[in-house]
């Protein structure tokens, strides 16, 4: 039977500024990707998301990034591979310890915003964050953009790993994302995400922006919380899957 | 046979700014407490602090501080219980994270500056601490001032406890230090800080600035770090207390 | 003719995250608060407001706060008087800066949070943030509760004061607000809260919660700019003020 | 008569921790680059700064950089063009807001670490600074490397520029600094330190790293103040200028 994973970035509040809809997506995600600090939420916001993603009976997963708040770890840092892996080692501990406290176990790790896509091409910064995980706990599962760098050095550093992918974006013919200032690389009706994202996982396949059909290893669906209908987009697909036959359900156990 | 264990506030050294000499005291000290990244210490300062704790045989402790890196955690700040409390825990998390990858262990908690005289006197704030880490891991051990509320809530957490004395303060008729804005409160002449830290726990007394002599209770003596003659002095107290036939060692085995 | 400034909190979205209905209140307010980056606000923030304000022809005031991003500047923080004064100087420099690149002078400072309540009460800190006000330009009006210290203080200074009252809070007999602990202190009917505006300017007095009428000085009312109904609440009250004959117009030509 | 600019980069403490020797430096230099918050500095330390560089008649500039303290401003980062402008607007407002305050006009600007590296290569990052200069103080002078960026785009901007060289570093054909990373690129002994010194400035040409005599403009020679040696090598090389008929002098008036 096919499966797929359904995850989130949540836990992006930071002290009274809130952001995404946490409680709302909860109910169709399998895997809640939560801030630890660094980029986004804060001691109070990270152990409150855990709550809620274990009444929910969703997996939990650290999701370091760039020691900058007020570029939301959007904005690309050059740190030295020890300075990264320290800070991942530092993000990763902060959160496996909160949720142990809350009776939670981490499942995987995903890297936050321009330290997920500089970890996708640079294998040095791909290799500091596999090490830092595998040393931590190596039954966590990594996530990455299928083929990338970051996969490949998991994959090396003994790790499971997850591809990731994007119903809501397009794809070149290598298998990479299309840049997003590339007019209609993001997709924004829900009907074609949804089907985008069935099409994914039954097929293992996507279709280019050339028109050619490419294999496309497709663990987990990445959903955007932080747009107004990010809630329905999430129930739609969930329902779209389970109804074209797809397991939907987190990793621990499936990989 | 008498025993106390030494310790001091170290890993306080931030990004390109360096504070003590942590190299030089680790060979006199039994326990390091080590800044989790709120009022000092960062990632990398974290663990090398670790690893040289480790090579040393220093038990090592989380020192969780207020998120004030410019008032270094000396400010007193007015936090909800629950903020304190997830607060700690971060911090605490963290440490003993990054430190079980290091394959350390973590024996003890000490909270630092001003949080650690607030929840001297505060039985809400020491609660929300001993909470934090009874339920973090309550095998740990909880430092405090002698007759504290963080003693005591750390005692009805379930936590095991070790009272601090400061062998160059002076202290009053109740117990309590003297504050260090009286004249003489804080003793500079390292021979005398010496032989009081040999009185303290070979007698479990302490002659009070009226000149009683106040029982007080000492499992631990802090040792200042960042002194110029930091490292001598812990080396000659060690010696002097050794001497004294009094073992030093850590508190993980001895409480 | 009966005058009265109403001012807003403003500009306190930080980096992705956003707060506030600034455009919706510019246009009913007449002098804006606006966050200077230690508490809330970044560079971009506080000159997007300042570019909103100048627009609308709001008078623009520094809101300086505590260093305390995550707690908002809502925390108490046991600041020496040669810190405030030195990080209130920086906050009002870098906003009037900001500012003056944008042809804009500033009119007023209004301390923000626990800051601004610390200062009520505390002269000494009262005093820090007059002195560093009038030092950086002493043609700044300072904003302060009616009767407190800080309100002195800045009279003491040389500075313009002005008396800020809450039509959404009651008064003790004293003309000391009634905690927002207490039940009914907080004003929620919104034609309450109109109401309770005009009568103070009209009369010069209000009510108190044991049914007293006292003297109230009020030169600016304060409007909540976070709420839903900010901006409609902020309408109706200018409106109201408006028909009942009170001109409602910045301070820096009236004081 | 040829003239010269001392220059260093100073007020780069931070809450507790030090940094360089500027008091020792100050009787040397003509010109202090202060930090401003952002990667090293904080409100007090930069007023006590300005204070010092007042009593020894030392010019101040500006010295904005990467909003990341624990990586110092050495880590570049991607920052879009109008985030710069804002936030070295912002550092910029603050440190002449607290030098105005003391009675101290801004000389200068000079962008720290990684942000000056970068706007030596990238016209649209040097734009953005020169932008934000030109906007806030068009009297103010601009720092850069000789032929950079930088350089080109203060001057577009109608500001007045000053070509920094280093003494202690090499110099490839093109007239631009050898990398660190070559070895022998950063000169350690003093004595040639001086001597090139003087011979830049009397020559107006510096002796490349394969042996090609280049010019090279030089208004200001930049001192690193953090360093063991830091102030001998000060009063040296400026006594060796001053030996050699060469004037050290602040830039204000000569440029």
């Amino acid at each position: 039977m096919l499966t797929v994973d359904l995850n989130s970035d949540l836990g992006e509040s930071f002290g009274p500024w809130t952001m995404g809809h946490d409680e709302a997506l909860m109910p169709s995600i399998t895997s809640a990707n939560i801030a630890c600090g660094f980029h986004a939420g804060d001691p109070s916001v990270m152990r409150q998301t855990i709550r809620l993603a274990k009444q929910h009976g969703v997996a939990v997963g650290a999701h370091p990034g760039f020691p900058d708040l007020v570029g939301f770890g959007r904005r690309e840092m050059s740190l030295s591979t020890s300075e990264l892996e320290d800070l991942v080692l530092y993000q990763l501990a902060a959160m496996a310890g909160v949720a142990a406290t809350e009776g939670v176990r981490l499942q995987h790790v995903k890297a936050h915003g321009a330290l997920y896509n500089m970890a996708a091409r640079d294998s040095s910064l791909a290799r500091a964050i596999a090490r830092a995980v595998a040393a931590f706990d190596p039954t966590l599962i990594l996530f990455g953009l299928p083929n990338s760098a970051l996969l490949r050095e998991g994959k090396t550093a003994g790790l499971r790993v997850a591809a990731e992918v994007f119903a809501d974006r397009t794809y070149e013919a290598d298998g990479s994302l299309t840049s997003r200032r590339v007019p209609g690389s993001v997709i924004q009706d829900p009907a074609r995400v949804v089907s985008r994202a069935v099409d994914m996982i039954a097929t293992g396949q996507v279709t280019a922006t050339d028109g050619r059909v490419v294999p496309l290893r497709a663990d987990t669906i990445c959903l955007h919380g932080d747009t107004p209908g990010a809630a329905d987009l999430a129930r739609q697909m969930r329902a779209a899957l389970e109804a074209a036959g797809i397991k939907v359900a987190a990793l621990a156990t499936t990989l």
